[in-house]
């Protein structure tokens, strides 16, 4: 039996539709999951993907689990928005394409919640479009908290040679230091141990880094890898739990590319992101830990000034779909 | 007529003296620079050394300029710590090596402040050798700028397909917002454009990264972008000096490593230093920038973990020796 992947379409004036269609047209020729998709159906009579929806056969609800996918080009579409104008805007924020969004969302996370499908993969959404449109989110990770109502998420990033648990995200950098508590710390390290087990990581080795140049040096460069993060690792310890540094940030990233390390715990937002980023910016896949439900997403925007053009590529996406397969396969072994 | 580059030694029981001869060695088959070495002849006879040292005919003070290299395998050896006895200690500080590896650089500071060499190679000491020799430096930058009394100087890195200016080094992540004042970025700013100069590159596109995730965000995600770099960045636009940003850390690193920039100016350590140690862990040179004369330096410490085993790679020192190289010969044309 295939797994059944969820899919939001972001933001419809985006390139959020364009990027999965063209996943799903990878889909056809090795079927590897059965797609269900949450937009709005106007999103499949738009000019501009008139050539990817061509492809499929769309089903406007869920079979019951014994008969899906009696045809590879079979693809379940629940609408989400239906009053979606087909000649929605795009290429730019929009307050309609904002609550559109937010609908795809918020049905995807019933679907998810009642198992109807093994995890949600999400196109990029709008801040601008849901400002327009009072939502009051700036992004996937808070409102998927938010809406599950989960107490400890972390965001973490995946690329093939380097995973990362962030440990704080968009918060200013000077507020980085106070945020370290041991609870925050604790969440990251619960997630990362989930990031592993759903990679089929049995003994995972985990490190952390340190916030400070030389991580502090002893001291001499900063203290807090003495005061907090020691003394967190040294508890930790004593509960058999096993994670190792506090390393120098500007090694630890390179040791864990080179196979040191399976996950590494990062403090701040750019610490973490610099090396996914360069090591792997059209490829990286955006994680949510913690959700009741598997998430994954591109890690990239909507792109409104490529969307429309046929110029935008799914490589993201189409990773963000294989790790949500494997983290389903691996999530049922358990 | 081939420029004369000055080499310190480092710290005698590190991997200094090992690699340097390794460098030397490689310059024997293709012969691009006269090398004038600052260290201590015992240095020479130590028994590890032999096999290295065997190839060299050295010279114990300099020629004048005009009859340099008479043989390809002559080497000048400034003898800057005749005390050092051949039995010296290796792999580990030692406070007799802390005070040698001192005296090198001074001496190799007088010979570049005299014209003597066309820039000053140093490999690496020690910081407990130095601590237990109660010289009060940790490392190489502020201690060259102490000792020539310079004023603006910057910690600058160079990768083949990444450089940056690094406006603070070694301080507590904590205090990096307060640190970020005109007077930090502006010497920042000179210092990039002589390093642009100095890779004869005359029209660099320079950019600055931003200090808060997404650059703050619009004052979302941190204020200092709008309220220290941005007016920072019109002002120096108002006398025609153009200095790109702040872009967001993540996306910075790889643009310039694409392409889109010659010099990034990185606001603290890490934000610099882990783009550079993915990218080039064994070949990035440390470059200080604002001194009277030219330095380079590997960028690694004295591995005494590996010492005297002919076991360390000269990578990274050619790098530097090479990269000082193209330096003399820019800043001759100009």
């Amino acid at each position: 039996m295939l797994p059944v992947i969820g899919i939001s379409l972001g933001d419809p004036g985006g390139i959020g539709p364009e990027i999965t269609l063209k996943a799903l047209k990878q889909n056809l020729a090795d079927q590897s999951y059965i797609p269900v998709i949450f937009g709005s159906e106007s999103i499949i009579h738009h000019s501009s993907l008139k050539s990817l929806t061509d492809h499929f056969d769309f089903k406007f609800s869920l079979p019951d689990q014994k008969s899906y996918a009696g045809k590879k080009n079979e693809v379940y579409f629940i609408d989400s928005y239906p009053s979606l104008n087909k000649d929605y805007l795009t290429c730019k924020p929009d307050k309609t394409n904002g609550k559109a969004a937010y609908s795809f969302i918020q049905n995807g996370i019933k679907y998810a919640q009642n198992n109807k499908i093994s995890a949600l993969v999400t196109a990029p959404v709008c801040k601008e479009s849901f400002k327009l449109s009072s939502i009051p989110y700036t992004g996937h990770t808070t409102m998927l908290t938010e809406l599950t109502k989960s107490r400890k998420t972390s965001m973490a990033f995946y690329t093939s040679n380097l995973k990362t648990v962030l440990v704080t995200v968009h918060k200013p950098l000077s507020q980085v230091p106070a945020l370290l508590t041991k609870e925050n710390l604790s969440t990251a390290v619960e997630n990362s141990f989930l990031f592993a087990s759903l990679l089929g990581i049995k003994k995972p080795k985990i490190a952390i880094s340190g916030l400070n140049p030389h991580a502090g040096e002893n001291g001499m460069f900063g203290t807090e890898e003495q005061t907090i993060i020691v003394p967190f690792i040294q508890e930790l310890a004593k509960k058999n739990i096993i994670v190792e540094g506090p390393f120098p940030p500007d090694t630890i990233y390179y040791k864990a590319y080179h196979g040191s390390f399976d996950i590494i715990i990062s403090l701040y937002h750019d610490q973490g992101l610099i090396p996914v980023k360069l090591l792997a910016f059209d490829s990286a896949v955006n994680v949510t830990l913690g959700l009741p439900f598997i998430r994954t997403s591109p890690d990239h925007g909507t792109a409104f000034d490529i969307a429309c053009k046929d110029k935008a590529s799914p490589e993201s996406i189409i990773a963000a779909i294989d790790l949500a397969i494997n983290f389903s396969a691996n999530q049922h072994k358990k």
